[in-house]
């Protein structure tokens, strides 16, 4: 008799989301708008559990909204509460919004290389139900982390991408991603990702780099922080955007670091922060907890 | 002739909290409290500014929410505003609030003793237009910081309170802040306030212990860091009840230590902790960001 | 065919501590001893690599130094080193000292129960080459971590331990440790050991706490944290002795939280602070940095 | 009668550095070192206090050694100690010194502009005993600090530096400094030194830049991180040479913000950073526990 040897599944939570939506609304600031959504809610009897809010100027600035209700029945009565949402922004209001059930976890590929702990601490982290997450698969360019993926009960693909052409391969992830995901985790995947890739798969792209934006951007950051002799080391989570390192920042650490720290101290020192950061990112990104605004991202943090 | 040295005047602020208000609203959690207040602010064209909310308990717990508004003519139209907001919260609301013009300074007396770092820094903030207070007065059992508070054109009153029997001096206090203050800062006031006159002076009172509370209660926390072995070393601005260092803390944070720290380096380190403690908590109290509920606060941190 | 699934193997340094020797001198402190260490390491030709010195008193306080050294065919000539040393340190020094093959990895057993998030970044950290150490067996008194052991290729020992008395498990405890291990780790074991235990084993234990030490001694410090309101959680990673929760601290650190954290919440992101905290310490302690003296640590952090 | 109003005298420290001197040594490292400088101590009798080594590639790389020693009679004896350490240095290494009494504080000049929150908070630091330096001077290009400078007891001087050409001033600047101060801190000067200036004043110069470099390098850095969205804003402590933000950094560090605040609020948070990181700086030099290295520092902090 073969024992399959695996990891145990990813605990259960006993649903504080069950009955819960998430609803986002972004747009032009005016008067009146925490009036109306709340009279929306309101008027279906659904209870407020958090709001958040934010406007980068009262007078006609952009305004955003974050917030999580609780409603009995709710995948039977969301389509009329949207309805209603619908009608009462038509109103006047200069507003975009989206609507969703929170108890449906986003569904996520994450993308890696040879370097695993990125990739191992978000399986990790989902395993112990931190994560409100779905991962579809795992995609790497290496077979490395094959076997430690499936521990997981996670498909593993390896998708080779040698050579400046990469077209093949992308084609080869579009085909794997298309309708089953709703968002990437580059977690420290060493290949960049083409315009046309980007633009095509049509879901957010999360990028963690291994330094503190706009510090050291491009390949070989720690050694670029060494050379500068900088006294703290970082990491950045980002939307990717077809300019390298340039897309909205979601969150960002360091940590201190010593003349006496080789580069692969710094590796070393900032993997801790790379996983860390990256996980943060993740986790209010599943929860729509980031909002994107031109360049710029608004967190409300949890 | 005489030219009367003095500091520069606190740095007026082109006020952004002009024609602003803030509302405190807590109490039992129910569906709709958000929807009501929202919509008596936006009976009055008042347009918020932002908006912080929680609840510890969905289901029948306690409720929390900090609004922000502005209002053209505030100060003419805010007895309407607060009269519609009593008529809507008797619809059935178990809620308490209160509601102030942010154009107005809280008053405050900052208690101290020798050590002066709470105090100037407090001052020096203030100066510097970060901390929306007016510093009524300084009061110390010792005369040594009277010449640098008054440099700041605070005035000074030196109370001398030797001896165990505190009444006195206590009731030279009373008679000092009767009216004249909203709150009271102990900037490390090495004297321990009676009972007695923390009921009778009826205002909050803020105080900051130098360590990360629960640990070392009492006298002398670094001298017992330093005995413990202790890593790192904090600070913890709390409000004070009548049981010492046990009230609702609102502010805390440590720093890192070493074993070759002397008790001295730990008061040295120590002190640049207390100072920034102190100031957030004394800035989030001023802007009505900290809500006080059984002995815990709720913190609107901005 | 049968395919083993298994983890990669740890993968191998090249070795930057081949060839070096860590040498720990403590005791009373006088003039001179610097200087008599160096004169016998330059003897040797021995080559310095690093050198780290405290006295907590020059005038004959306690004396502590940290030598690393880098010597050609160091196995074959550490035994004339070290009668070189005694006879040095013999002409009235009041010292002892340790003297080690920093190419010699220590052998740890790591203690665990079914929360598993301490041990899998031990062993994750192990296996990407971070911690200097052979891990020798993991014990733990529930099966559950077994599979997620024995795929990093580390031996799991099951022992049950229920009911007060303890004395079957730790009789089998000291068989399975007796010869095998240079210390323990206790990645969040929820069993405490026995001064019999703690006095036979004769190696050092390390323990994580989840809390900031000395608050919330003992069980349940997360509900404690919750309880008392603070804003930061932490963890202390520290010696065990037969005081529970009172053993000399290695390292501590901690995390900031708000009212809105449940204690589930605070369980969360006080699981990323201990085991950092204990990573570290176990580095540490790996690397011989960490000096007990009395109930305090000497850390030579690197 | 007229009594002056004057801030309380500097704080006398009982000299823990009475009778004691360091010893920074830098250069080649090759066998031996430690075991030269130690033998040349205990031959005086001295007692080494401290000792920092560190050596960034054992096998001939550059190598630097801190050490504090005590010695009765030091004033007296330091001679004869410099003649003997050069007489051993002379037998083959390729080593520099610097040898000083730490009884004798260095003498600094600190360059301001209008804000004062780093000029302040160094002159504080000092009174309480903390920076064992002696502030010769404070020179502006305002004239708004005068009154607060004198406060506490030091020389102000007024140098406009209107207009492209700085070469008025900066010649004036040099006929204050020439013979009366050891290193010149930028404590937020809003001026650019010359290389001219820099070259011919022949002081260390040490520069507080208000982001984290090598980020926001040039002017108003808080309005590009703003901009750029980055969830931390920093400052950086570093030797200035001529060219701009480019120089050897001492220490930087941060502090974490968010999408609601404004570049304002970026200015306040950041200013706290900037006092700590400029004071750690200076202490630091103040005590000779930065050497430079090519572009970089090495830092013995304490």
């Amino acid at each position: 008799m073969t024992v399959t040897q695996s990891a145990p599944a990813v605990r259960t939570q006993p649903g504080p989301t069950d009955n819960q939506a998430v609803l986002i609304v972004h747009g032009k600031d005016r008067t009146g708008i925490v009036a109306a959504i709340s009279a929306v809610l309101g008027k279906h009897d659904a209870n407020i559990v958090s709001l958040d809010q934010y406007s980068d100027n009262p007078h006609g600035g952009a305004f955003f909204q974050r917030t999580v209700f609780a409603l009995d029945h709710l995948k039977a009565r969301l389509p009329q509460v949207e309805l209603d949402l619908q009608a009462k922004l038509a109103e006047g209001f200069e507003l975009e919004y989206t609507l969703r059930d929170l108890s449906v976890p986003k569904r996520v590929a994450i993308f890696a290389s040879k370097d695993d702990h990125c990739l191992l601490d978000l399986l990790w982290r989902h395993r112990r139900g931190e994560l409100p997450i779905n991962v579809s698969m795992v995609i790497s360019n290496h077979p490395d982390t094959a076997n430690e993926v499936r521990f997981f009960g996670v498909p593993f693909f390896h998708v080779p991408s040698a050579g400046p052409d990469k077209s093949a391969a992308e084609a080869q992830h579009l085909q794997l991603l298309r309708g089953n995901v709703d968002f990437i985790v580059l977690a420290r995947y060493m290949q960049i990702l083409s315009g046309d890739f980007i633009g095509r798969v049509g879901v957010p792209i999360i990028n963690i780099h291994h330094s503190f934006l706009p510090s050291f951007i491009g390949a070989g950051p720690y050694a670029k922080a060494k050379q500068r002799g900088v006294k703290l080391v970082g990491a950045t989570a980002h939307y990717v955007t077809e300019d390298l390192d340039e897309g909205p920042i979601i969150e960002q650490d360091v940590i201190r670091v010593s003349h006496a720290d080789t580069v692969a101290d710094l590796q070393r020192r900032g993997a801790d922060v790379e996983r860390a950061v990256l996980s943060r990112a993740v986790r209010w990104h599943s929860e729509d907890r980031v909002i994107r605004h031109e360049n710029h991202t608004i967190v409300f943090a949890g």
